[in-house]
């Protein structure tokens, strides 16, 4: 199907689909940096008290910065999944948990990623961490539309852990992963294919498996920064993606280039969700979901600040617009946010959906955050079903401190059955349902 | 054997044991209110943006505020079996979660609380929620040196829910509840004991169910605050002691008159946590241990911020120590905080013990804060035993987001050494293991 997709974004079709402004110049180079398990909270430019990232914050002080964009799960490989394929991720399969190293399932060949949409007008690359399943035939990620890979199949925590890279046959050739160079090696890889791709658009997705654990800094960063080995791995991320910039620069494409930085999720044991609350795999609070969103792209996108409610759902539909290229033809969740970034825009959202595994655990709005279900020690609670929900006007309160459902008896009604709606809409197309445990009253 | 303890702190006893200086005055009157579920942040000198407190303001800038005060347990039943006591919960029987409606258990009658402690001096009462038991012979709280009762013997969540009130020959009258009557009814009946105590010190401990869930507030209160039904009841709360202060004013006992204000455990789904992550009932982090302190005493002590390590097994110590009452011939973990309220000595204690059920989860130091066990998903993760343990400067982050293990060797061999003997001392006296999961890595 994965073939059939690709026939049909037929080599032309692209560039005919290109808007008549957009088909005077090239289509963008585009990088997407992915970081693992990094916190809304963690960088310089999201107010981290603690840890330097000068590169990513001079990104962020002359492009976009976006304060309420959200992961598509709590966790790795849904998230990864909704991002690739602009689609909740349960629509994918592959909303439970993550992909652990006995599983034999993965990203469907169904699916269209970012890489696949691109084509056939963009070198594609994927340079880190996949996570998206690493038994044939969803593995590896060139099946996905990556022409190129570098990097490992799961997380840096998972074993046996091997560093694979792909020959120009398709093949992978195997190498053994030293944790303290992984970043440097991801990075690497990836200006190799910036310099080696002058020749049509790219797309480079760059996804260290950096900040996740185990922390294992470079000798050049161990105990360098202010803020342990996480500080540590995070600035080292930052200068990795100071040589990025440099390396664009020294090829002179910075300003025909779109760089993207965000996480997977929010922070797990250590750092910072900033003022959010909860953490990575925590139903319905905004500390598992809310991360950074940098988008720069010199000459094109001015400094801006925004609040606009968006998800990593959101950016295989931007980046298509951004690169002229017909949007798959696939039931997409994500939108388009290019008016955002442009134009500041207001978000093309009405609201976002959180969930915990296959259950819709939040509602988003530009306003309001509705959380239905969340954690109490080992249960998980179904607040909504309990007569408990939640209501939380986010703009004025971030901490999800002060519940307001008893005195916003419209906006309950509304938030209400818009959950509802979201769970019987897409509850069902979960692989298994995970049971409900009620808490003991305390 | 509470009547044989009671029979060694005869009559004369607690007055011949006072310091020389203590028995010239009469010992202060004692009034210790305990709110249900409370978080750190909510009150407004306390840093809430949005919750009106003037009254505990008041005493607050009045008289002494602490800003690293621990409850001994993250949620009630062992929180208040340490307060009570003087003891780390584990040691009462009553570390597992909370006595619910079913169980038979309660809080051993070999205890001595702080009712019984400040006896024969004392004339004591309990106005509000008990929740240490109540099933023969645990129960009426009488049993455990109070005088007289009136409230509630669980969280008003609870069913079926009466208010009891004890009668002269310690009985019990049973009336029906009204969740949005019941912070008067238990004020009312403490301010009704404070006026009928002028002969003799008293002893009064308020433990109101606000904020807890089910969130009633009174009619004067409903919609009132700007924060929710939770801002609502807090408020509420508030202007009840409010009302208590003046009653204390009216009888002329206001410099006679210690007034302590405290929490049983952090914020559960509603409420702040101030700076810290975390929430009631979850393992190892500040905010499910973490409350208000505000401890004032007009005339004696003077206004103080202070951020010395304290823990509410602390209280039964202190008040020993000011009522001139020894202390009972118990193991006690508390210490006595007098030098820290009235001359800001720094605190007493070199760790504190964070438990969670009969678990070492954290221990902190005035500086570090070492968490040994987190919860993850539904997942009781022991952190310390998969070789992540997590060590934290709270005295300059507070949200405990940067883990400094890596960078600390000396302190951590202190603190995990401290961490194993404190497993190895306590959990042995935990009733029953509850199993541990390990989270699939992800």
């Amino acid at each position: 199907m994965s073939l059939s997709r690709r026939d049909m974004i037929a080599a032309g079709a692209a560039l005919a689909a290109l808007p008549a402004a957009a088909r005077a110049v090239r289509p963008p180079n585009i990088i997407l940096i992915v970081a693992d398990d990094l916190g809304w909270g963690d960088l310089g430019c999201y107010g981290s008290p603690f840890i330097r990232t000068p590169h990513l914050d001079r990104l962020a002080n002359a492009g976009v910065r976006m304060t309420d964009f959200y992961a598509s799960a709590n966790v790795c490989t849904p998230s990864r999944a909704g991002m690739l394929t602009g689609r909740y991720p349960i629509r994918t399969g592959l909303a439970h948990e993550v992909i652990t190293v006995k599983d034999r399932h993965g990203l469907p060949l169904s699916e269209v990623t970012i890489a696949e949409a691109l084509k056939p007008g963009y070198a594609t690359m994927l340079a880190g961490k996949w996570h998206l399943g690493h038994a044939a035939p969803h593995w590896p990620p060139m099946v996905h539309g990556f022409d190129a890979f570098a990097g490992i199949p799961y997380s840096n925590d998972m074993r046996p852990l091997s560093f694979f890279r792909s020959r120009a046959d398709g093949t992978l050739a195997e190498e053994p992963v030293v944790q303290e160079r992984l970043t440097d090696q991801f990075f690497d890889a990836g200006i190799d294919f910036i310099r080696a791709s002058a020749a049509r658009p790219f797309f480079l997705m760059l996804t260290p498996s950096a900040p996740h654990i185990p922390l294992r800094p470079g000798k050049a960063f161990a105990g360098r920064s202010d803020a342990g080995s996480y500080g540590d791995v995070v600035e080292e991320l930052d200068a990795a993606v100071g040589r990025l910039v440099a390396a664009l620069k020294g090829a002179g494409l910075e300003r025909d280039t779109l760089i993207l930085f965000t996480s997977d999720n929010g922070p797990w044991f250590e750092g910072s969700a900033g003022p959010a609350q909860g953490r990575k795999g925590g139903a319905g609070w905004d500390g598992g979901y809310l991360v950074p969103l940098i988008a720069s792209w010199p000459g094109t996108l001015r400094p801006r600040v925004t609040d606009a409610i968006a998800m990593n759902i959101d950016l295989l539909p931007t980046l298509c617009t951004l690169a002229g290229a017909p949007l798959p033809p696939v039931t997409l969740d994500g939108r388009d946010l290019s008016g955002v970034w442009r134009r500041g825009a207001a978000s093309p959202h009405e609201q976002l959906i959180l969930f915990n595994n296959e259950r819709v655990a939040a509602l988003r709005t530009p306003r309001w955050k509705f959380v239905g279900r969340s954690y109490y020690r080992s249960y998980n609670v179904p607040l909504a079903a309990i007569g408990y929900p939640l209501l939380f006007d986010v703009t004025r309160d971030p901490g999800e401190t002060i519940n307001l459902a008893a005195r916003q008896p419209e906006v309950m009604a509304d938030l209400s059955a818009r959950f509802i709606a979201a769970r019987d809409s897409f509850e069902p197309l979960g692989l298994r349902q995970v049971p409900d445990f009620l808490p003991s009253a305390s």
